[in-house]
């Protein structure tokens, strides 16, 4: 009966842990989708708003952490449960960042509606996020209902993201090469871009932990890249 | 005489922890050094052994990340000691990164040298790179000390690089406005500076980390900046 009731107690600890990281993944993507909103209508009032909310996910991050924390101390967890509390603390981390990452985007609305930039600049950022935010969706999906199903995908998605964002940075330097006129707000582009292409890999970061929390071993490596580091393309410049 | 054991058994845990992270940070802060040397002397050689050195980092990692959960698991420890080895698992994920941004300022060098710079240019982002890397030595020192007296000096100094970096922003804008050719290198060299601001926050991250492990409260919050969010400056456009 004690033992149930340490178990049930237990579960709901577990349970208010995942649901703070679904509460965190649905903020993170929605200043996301905000934050490239305002960049393409040029909305700064909700740009601002994007800038403000990030302070909710700075504090989720702390409550999953000292949550995670107590739950350790208090249940003294075995191996499998130990896993899931880490990994909800390696997955509020990534979150955090996505939003770091939004919240930037955000804060650059101003310098690039400073000139007129052609529509297709902003069709190319729209389509990397919405590739972006289908990942970070699907990951998070994965993560609530634990099944591996879909988890191949993911390593083929960020190397799709990766490759629309290299056609985008040879597109945004080919702007400013044309006219000087557009090198401020073209650079501050490229920048939401790699912040666009890393939240992709926050996103592949979040499915190896799921991975690891449901299955207990790292997820399989990429599968090796040529080894191109002495003629180093564009397309070597994403982080990884 | 048992319990004596397991206390030594445990206090070598720690000890190993603690041991691979002054490792990795070794290592993390050589990888950057050498990035940035690899990058203001063009020599390819040496960017290729960053580029491979960032492995050690991703190993280190999930040593310290397997060490860590075998510990809990097999101690139980109280919240002093958890809040060690969470903070342990913390640290060796901001070295990881600061890991891949010496790695992807390594790949980099190649693009930058296809043109000349201008030496200044090279000057900015050493002098830039030598306070990060100053922040991440004595950071860590904090690590191994234990002793909180110059954490105060972290917020200073990362201002400082936040300053210095927007300072070479300005100016790798006002090359590429001169000349266009100097686009695609000086966009890497933007690319190369920011990563060195994003090191010098993962030291912060990292004190802030040694504070709450050493005194189990959070680091008292950044000074309240002014809300800015409507005219942002570049310097609002660092990732906080």
């Amino acid at each position: 009966m004690q033992t149930q009731h340490i178990v049930r107690a237990y579960d709901s600890d577990l349970k208010y842990l995942a649901s703070r990281i679904a509460a965190m993944g649905g903020h993170a993507e929605r200043m996301v989708e905000q934050a490239v909103q305002a960049l393409v209508t040029s909305d700064l009032g909700l740009a601002k708003k994007v800038v403000e909310d990030d302070a909710v996910l700075d504090e989720g991050q702390r409550e999953v952490d000292e949550k995670a924390i107590v739950v350790i101390a208090k249940r003294q967890p075995m191996a499998d449960d130990l896993r899931e509390i880490i990994g909800a603390i390696r997955i509020s981390g990534d979150l955090e960042r996505v939003g770091d990452l939004g919240k930037n985007i955000a804060k650059r609305v101003v310098a690039v509606t400073e000139t007129q930039q052609p529509l297709s600049l902003f069709r190319g950022l729209e389509a990397l996020a919405e590739l972006a935010l289908t990942q970070l969706k699907e990951v998070l999906d994965t993560y609530a209902s634990r099944s591996m199903d879909r988890i191949s995908f993911v390593r083929d998605r960020d190397d799709q993201i990766d490759a629309m964002y290299t056609s985008l940075f040879r597109e945004l330097l080919t702007y400013m090469m044309e006219d000087p006129r557009n090198i401020t707000a073209c650079t501050h582009l490229l920048f939401c871009a790699k912040n666009i292409e890393r939240i992709g890999d926050h996103a592949t970061n979040i499915a190896e932990t799921v991975y690891y929390v449901v299955t207990g071993q790292q997820m399989p490596p990429e599968r090796p890249k040529e080894d191109k580091s002495h003629k180093v393309m564009l397309e070597d410049l994403v982080d990884d």
